[in-house]
């Protein structure tokens, strides 16, 4: 059986799995072992990480426009491999092809971000803060830097983070989710293939073992995550106690308002991909509907159970699907659960994905499309992250009880609203507690050129990922201040050195 | 005797010591209690941060052309009382009038970059990120946020960080240094006169007991402290750990490189007010100077020397002192124990201040300036901040060995470079591992519109003090992404209602 | 009687009209000469630019962070001064004192904006555009430029050129209006007062005579002009042949769109204040309102009508007046033409100001408040530029004809749109061909820290007055490439010189 | 013979010389005659313009992330088919394979820098400028945009304009030089491959009649040029004075400072290419070297002539050869002739290279790198833009002399200075009258992420050409003010239409 191994100083090693720890990586489709991934140990994190250090000087001396070609490179060969990348992604990932292609173009997105590093690193000039004084800043490398990414988007959410740390000088370790780690790899290897030398990428597979290296090695200064919150709290309480500067993005639960005058069936069409695409397994995935006054909650409601109807769960490799199992078996036991839960709690089950028929792999991962009315805020599920194809109908009275509901949740990630009306999109998005947010935009992702980061526990640190703050987290202020003094040197006709 | 109370929703209390704890405030150029001080307990600390986040919601909505309003009249009640403030801080700090000046100058510069807060809070705007989609970041404030301040800028080092976390909209606890909160507290006062409202900016005078209620209060969003690097670590790591974003600012070493082809005497006219300026209690003060070469070295020490023979230490009062006392007995002695301690490891005292002759003040804390030449890296005297007037010489060979010694130091605060060489400064700017570089600038603090901050242990945090990484650090970025489904609403003639 | 003179070089000439052509200065309250105005000949204009050349080379070396200093004091003095400069307004404009607190007003901005200039001048800094090449640019200014403004804003107009121009560190030359000479030149001695350097700022009054020495002696190399279309076009074409820079902003037709969904009463009552303040005479005056339906034009016409009723036109120094006489008794006469042409050519003069009843000033220059419906596109009235109190009401059946209407004339200074809807909103905003839109604005002038500017014929050149434009029109870029070989200079023992 | 015919709206057309004038095309390293290019009449020029204005509308509302993908793949095959593109500049222009690769790359960093337009179109937002108030600048492109560039650069030039032109979504119609036209179709062919919409980009060939439909029709909105002083001025005022805008770059006469104290090694080296490159024709050539010392000027002579002797002049085709033939017969007698009027106005000829002989092209329009010591600053040879392989030597005594001949002289395009002295440099970078400054960089040509252009003569304009000058030259700024009032209507149970 294939076994993914790392990849260190342009080399991958542990393929055969010759040694060491490893584990199964699954079809979700299907429900069967693909394949085994190697768990690095201890060891084989240091080497990473002493790679991407003895690569470091000469990277951070190449000039950012060169390094910028590499990212030119880097973008051609993900879009002639996009079809191979994809298959990867579905096969462990279990997202249709058309999903998986919408995360890959996402992730190229931040790479044409970072060609663009030229521009980006630009300091800040200042001729005479004094008399004769200069003073400007430069924004220098920080080093080695390191990346624990999640299964749910194996090619995206490490594009959000590898392409402009190197473009910004860094090297780079990254540790990328163990469940679906082919196409990260074969991306990692395609950077190579476009002019990345040696050392300046390495990928660990690994689980907490190969993390806390990260966590505590000296010769890291940052760590970027994604993941949930409570392993992003101690990612980044772990990674500051070390003297490395982090930034930790964790869980959601995205609320998006109706209002009365929304045109509902936009409303609804964008809502249907917005909660269900790629099974609800996004950070960003809109979970939960607030409708406001009863006409729009039941026309909502009607309509969504409606359009709901098409809507095909199966096989990665199926492109009429519209999405497919989720990732392990434990979690979809897990979102079955939060159903039952809510049902039980006095909620309807309005549509009922529980037990869905798909033919010919009784044995996947699957949940069905779940809309779930009358939910309350006191409920386990509307409280709890899901990471499901279950979209929840709270109803409200008021866009300020709405409103009051998304502020008081513990997450503040992203957030929408539907309506016409320009004053209450104003308000909303001037008052609302969440960082990212839409007007009739119900998956508010910012592009690669803004940056992407949520409140409250959604996101620890004080920069957001990718785009500007991206750049700044990336690199360390430097500030020359820089006086010359004449000493009647130039000023005569023997300028310099009497002979 | 007066106690100095705290500053609470516009009020001050406690300032008759009705009741809890307080502490001497000693006038250091005397060595005489002149003051009390009262200590807040937990319970004053929660009520300022409870009257900073009852200011908020109005304080936010107010227009930032407003709030710089308030800063540009700030500004003015500084200048026109600057003569009291530098009183103030020369009675307990002991800093000699010029100095208190320049530092206070130094302070209404923050507050002038404060003034330009509706250019510094302009956010990102671009139309059409998609078709007929809009996107834009908008930097909103945080909410309550905390300074915590040590003794030996108490007017400037306060005035990096609330003046700017103000104009951004945010309302502030500062807890400034207990050995001289006078000039602190009456700038507070100045800044309320100037027209802000109650509450948004509060003092709490203190010591650990209100750190940890600052540090832990689940309203307070954001910490920025300055002081040395055990504490800034903890502050650092506990701040962190309860949720808010924290910068930290610790200790500093600071060498400067004096190379063969230095205008000497520019250079040894430049080191003096750097080493002995302010007794050295800066964090910025110019420790360390590497000679490289013998010649360099020997001459150096010889002009040093000499022009360390007219330098004058004594009472803050009298302008024609060069520098006045240290803060407290105990420093004092912590000073002249690293004098001896380098003498006895083989350092050669060439002017020795240890035993000052000031007329009239027997009991203040004095230290004369101090010049030990043959320091070497292993000493006791080099690893550690003194924090006193001492200035230390290294010999070494090479530039490359002197910035090696740099680069190997725990702290990189600050670092300057005398020579004539474009090309030596260039080097030494690009590879120093130091956040603050000078070419023929021995104190390289960036100007008001740039950024304060070191690298290595003299800084935890991704983003540096005041300036464009002030703004970022007080405000958190939220992103808008908007459109406006058209329904066919706009194109027809009935735009809207039918009646 | 007292003659307005010059400031040439710090010092009032002229004053006592010894010399040369001279001018009467009108009261248009009471239609009575009140002053005389110097009309500066050749050699005058000659000696102000002389004197600015003379000023430049120490004011170019003042540090930005000193130059914006003296803008600080400047405004200061301003604020203490309103008073005495709104009464001078007044009586030589004749706007009321509330309006001509709010163009002192919007002046000041543009001194705050100023005051942010060493944050404004800011270039960009690049490390390693190559391999040991670094590049910045630094924005420097141009010298001599010179400003031209016209007799509406007397304080505010030249405060959108000078105070920026200077802080970017320029010397200026002003032409203001002779119609209303005293206000500017007081405001310019204030700024000497603040501490300006003599020679900086000089104002000459003047005539065409006076305007062409401006725009063709070689010393002046920028010209800034706010006027009439016919003016700017002149003014743009001989700047641009002698060699200069030139922005010059001409004439103006703004209309707002009245959408059915609009709150009626809300844009009733701001269209009031946008037709009539300051009797019309704005380049951003709103005098054309567009209903778009039936309904709407007929509840805007009938609203306007009775919100009318309670406005006072009348001498400026009664502040109970909405609004006060217009300039000359020739343009009061056109005015009056205009609204005469239009009820020759079929429109309705629902309310007629051409014979107001001031009482106790029968020579003063009103008209009153004057509202015109059924105009059509191919009238005289709508197509000049009235710049009188009086507001055009346009009927369409949908937006698209609204918006061809506005794309159609040949001014696009500035435009608004009244609605609740954000599509509307953002389809007018995109589509409009206007510099300046107000969404709810009737007066959209965009603040001091954006950059004012028409489209179409309202403005001839590429940047924008103040602002971030107004920095990049007074300054020049120079970029500078760097190398520092190293020739093994740096790397030896023997740095240097060998004695 | 092959006739080169233009492209508009995607097609060739004219490519047969079906009509209309047209004209030779020679090969400058045979002087023979190799093509004839069509020289388009007022009716073609019309058309391209229409083609251009009909491609607009579509063209602007795609999004910019879309047009820069066009550029991404026309990078892509810029450099897939340098090697086709650079023997039709050799061809035409004579330029050896080596140099046009090298114009080729400068080219492609401008498309690189277009890739960049999401970022580069970025406004500017304020919340709150007033209390509920937003405001934000977006800058829209201008519509039709012409370009008109010389024959020295015939990649490089039109690569300067249409790329960040046509990524900010105007469109363009580019006329380039009538004497070696092939290069430039074939890489605007190559746009269109990349998937550039047809009528986007339109080449018209041409002479003056082309010129002066683009400068005078009223759908083209701007012009950007680059040619000589003299015609530059035409274009600048005719542009203008028909409403456009307008940058026009003219000639250029640039000269290096050589200090006593340089690495003379270095700065001959550094001086070869720069003069001599391109045999001169570039206006950023180093013509004129200056230097500062008789040691210095003697050194520098002599290291010269040792060092010009294995340079070899000769056709385009032998990439041994280090530059070819200049454009035209006409020229090279116009070269040589100014060669022989500074002999006869006493300079000394040290290197001569009025007759190279360059065998097997006895009709090449050749001349040999040229060495002339002891220049005047009165003589013809000085004052004129030679543009030719002539290094003119200067010798003065003093930095200062050295600066004020360059601040005397009417170009300010280019310059630099060869010194290790850190405050030599900065004193010429801040004081010099000149656009681009190099420090030891002999032809400081901005990097693409920068800005070009000189000062004085140089260039007509405020704005400089390509960068970020660039991006604001092709657009508009417009800026929206937006308030939306409540009225009550978000606030109610209902929020909106009662049915």
């Amino acid at each position: 059986m294939t076994v993914v191994g790392h990849l260190i100083n342009g080399e991958i090693i542990n393929a055969a799995g010759e040694s060491g720890r490893s584990q199964d990586v699954f079809n979700p489709s299907t429900g069967e072992v693909s394949k085994q991934v190697a768990l690095a140990d201890q060891a084989t994190v240091s080497n990473a990480i002493a790679a991407a250090e003895a690569a470091f000087p000469a990277w951070r001396d190449t000039p950012p426009l060169k390094r910028a070609r590499v990212m030119f490179r880097f973008k051609q060969l993900l879009e002639e491999n996009a079809e191979t990348i994809c298959k990867m992604i579905g096969e462990e990932h279990g997202k249709i092809s058309h999903d998986a292609m919408g995360e890959l173009q996402r992730g190229i997105e931040n790479v044409e971000y970072a060609c663009g590093a030229p521009e980006l690193l630009k300091g800040e000039h200042n001729r005479n803060v004094g008399p004769g004084i200069d003073s400007w800043s430069e924004f220098q490398p920080l080093g080695v830097v390191a990346g624990i990414t999640p299964f749910n988007f194996p090619a995206m959410v490490p594009m959000w983070m590898f392409p402009l740390a190197i473009a910004c000088g860094n090297t780079f370790v990254l540790k990328p989710s163990e469940r679906d780690p082919s196409s990260t790899l074969y991306i990692a290897q395609l950077l190579h293939e476009a002019g990345l030398p040696k050392g300046v990428l390495n990928v660990v597979n690994g689980d907490k073992e190969a993390v806390d290296v990260l966590l505590t090695d000296r010769r890291v200064k940052a760590v970027s995550f994604v993941g949930s919150t409570p392993i992003a709290e101690y990612i980044y309480a772990t990674a500051n106690a070390n003297g490395k500067r982090c930034q930790a993005l964790g869980g959601a639960k995205n609320h998006a308002i109706i209002m009365p005058d929304a045109d509902m069936d936009n409303a609804v069409n964008q809502l249907l991909g917005a909660a269900f695409g790629s099974s609800g397994e996004r950070c960003m995935a809109l979970s939960v509907a607030v409708a406001v006054g009863q006409q729009a909650g039941d026309d909502l409601v009607a309509k969504l159970q409606e359009a709901m109807k098409p809507l095909k769960v199966g096989a990665f490799n199926n492109s009429e699907n519209d999405f497919g199992p989720v990732i392990t078996q434990v979690h979809q036991e897990k979102v079955v659960g939060h159903i039952s839960s809510a049902e039980a709690d006095g909620a309807t089950v309005v549509v009922d994905g529980r037990q869905p028929d798909v033919e010919g792999h009784p044995n996947g991962f699957y949940v069905g499309a779940t809309l779930i009315d009358n939910v309350k805020p006191d409920m386990v599920s509307y409280k709890a992250e899901i990471f499901g194809p279950v979209l929840q109908v709270i109803r409200v009275n008021t866009m300020e009880e709405a409103m009051q509901l998304i502020n008081d949740h513990e997450y503040g990630n992203g957030t929408c609203i539907f309506t016409r009306d320009g004053e209450a999109a104003r308000y909303f998005s001037d008052y609302i507690e969440v960082g990212m947010v839409g007007i009739n935009i119900p998956l508010p992702v910012p592009v690669a050129y803004h940056s992407f980061g949520g409140w409250k526990r959604s996101l620890f640190g004080d920069l957001h990922a990718y785009g500007p703050d991206g750049v700044r987290f990336y690199t360390k202020r430097k500030t020359i201040t820089q006086r010359w003094p004449s000493s009647n040197v130039r000023e005569g006709v023997n300028f310099s050195f009497p002979s």
